[in-house]
């Protein structure tokens, strides 16, 4: 019976995120989905999935595993690390023993990556104050990854119906953004985007640059970042080869690209392309960091500390995250 | 017959916009639709309006009037200016002619407005390059609003689908926007919205700010703005009575917002207004200048030359700045 037996497909693992989130929820929901066709485990605590598990409604058993090689067709199949059960903490709660159990799947999901055991790695939420009361200080998911593998040079790319969002800047103040919007940063993003569209399937994909400034400057009447770096940025890059074209005003550049008109933007500042993002759909976005050695996919939403136990928590990101990951696996030696 | 007398209704009238762009189109559309129920006359030139009209399927003949004393509730009451007429330019291409008979029109509106024979003015969207090359050179609609009425302080009001969206700064670049943030002019801002939404039917209306920086300052760690002026100000207003709220992070509260947890929201940035706004619904935007002596809603849209002629342009903004226009109206002594 080909769907129990084992599989020399490529295996990918989704971390169950923090355990008073949704993420446990959403994970079984997500491998119970018929769109799901590729073979993905779960890592993390098996005793809190069955406690969930009755409550959503779904056909597939649980199946414990020790390793991706046992991995069955027709189960959700979870690597259990056996931290934590559901008498160790309240749903929808902030805790250190959450933040830690959270923490430690992270830690096991990079380790299996970069021994080449899974193929990618897809994460659920995890709730920053648990972290940091597990003593864990990290600002988050993205920063875990970078330190692990030993990479300084990343950047976060946002997904949501098929268009690809990366930044120029991200955490920090406005004001510091600006002064690190430079040319070469510029060109830098542009690069990335443009990789990580056509590894997502996007054959030439159309790149499009938001400005800095209201109307991208009005030509120079707002501002001169476009007329200094950007503008120049582009210039470089269309040298290059690649399909890009700007700057764009910031408030229509996304509406254009959702429509239709572009496959990514490149915004320059984190509220630019997250208001875009947040406003469009809360639901569907997909998180990746690019320039890890390993495949990294995430939910773009959080723990949803709100929405726990009731069984109604919305699986549609991860199973987006599942499916930019095996398509960052299948291209990713363009 | 009730139906055709003249009538003793406040009368509001819109400016017919560039002659060239879906502006008569669009005007014959909303006074043609049943929604509309306050007496409305087009102020621009009948003979560009009844070139269109055959296109559009509309059964409300147009009807020319020389004053508000003559509008007749069956027909599409026209003050002609008789200033051009289709032969004298082509639809959906810049022009001096079309550019100063778009001028002319909102003269003439804030004129009837300033003497009182109108109860508002609702713009249709001009052509600002049309407009420089008649030698007329304001930036915009709301420019010209101001100097007519001999008003400095006045500000801008973005509307979709109920919720309001006032921006502490607009048309300068992020450099000096950040630097013109400060405590006063963000506690200007939140009564002006608060007392705009109280005119639009709110009563006692939710107001949100959102911040600077991403996620509002992480705490201070990406900005201080939000301690040092945003904070203090929403402190200000809270003992002021008003029914306030934030910092909250740019990217979620437009989202909040339009899920119904708030009627408004105060902006740092354009671009974090427009780019939710624009994102989210471009077609039912409504643009409200507050701050003038006199009242003046316009459609949140451009001239739209790419959809001139086409009789498929969308009427839904000016039908909401109609209405809008009309709250404005009946709640004047809020």
């Amino acid at each position: 019976m080909s769907s129990t037996s084992t599989t020399n497909k490529a295996v990918f693992a989704i971390t169950m995120g923090d355990p008073a989130g949704i993420g446990p929820e959403i994970a079984i929901k997500a491998l119970s989905d018929c769109r799901i066709k590729e073979n993905v485990i779960i890592i993390g605590d098996i005793s809190v999935l069955n406690d969930i598990y009755p409550k959503l409604n779904v056909s597939k058993p649980l199946n414990r595993i020790s390793s991706t090689g046992e991995f069955k067709g027709d189960r959700i199949n979870v690597l259990s690390l056996d931290i934590i059960s559901s008498d160790d903490f309240e749903p929808g709660k902030v805790s250190a023993k959450c933040g830690l159990a959270a923490f430690r799947y992270i830690e096991k999901s990079i380790e299996m990556a970069k021994a080449g055991t899974i193929a990618g790695v897809i994460t659920n939420p995890i709730n920053k104050e648990s972290l940091h009361l597990a003593g864990i200080n990290f600002p988050g998911h993205t920063e875990i990854f970078a330190e692990k593998t030993g990479v300084k040079d990343f950047s976060m790319l946002f997904l949501l119906r098929n268009v690809g969002v990366a930044h120029v800047t991200t955490h920090c103040s406005v004001r510091n953004a600006i002064d690190l919007i430079s040319r070469d940063r510029v060109i830098a993003t542009i690069h990335l985007l443009y990789r990580a569209m056509s590894q997502l399937g996007k054959k030439n994909p159309k790149i499009a640059v938001g400005g800095l400034n209201p109307h991208a400057g009005e030509g120079g009447l707002f501002g001169d970042e476009e007329i200094k770096y950007i503008i120049p940025a582009i210039d470089v890059c269309k040298k290059d080869g690649l399909n890009v074209s700007g700057p764009y005003p910031p408030d229509t550049v996304f509406m254009r690209a959702f429509k239709g008109e572009f496959d990514g933007i490149v915004a320059m500042l984190h509220d630019h392309g997250f208001v875009a993002l947040k406003s469009l759909d809360f639901e569907h976005g997909v998180n990746i960091t690019i320039g890890l050695p390993i495949i990294r996919t995430s939910v773009g939403h959080g723990t949803a500390f709100d929405l726990v136990n009731k069984g109604i928590a919305s699986a549609e990101s991860l199973i987006d995250a599942i499916n930019a990951a095996n398509l960052l696996y299948i291209n990713r030696n363009i």
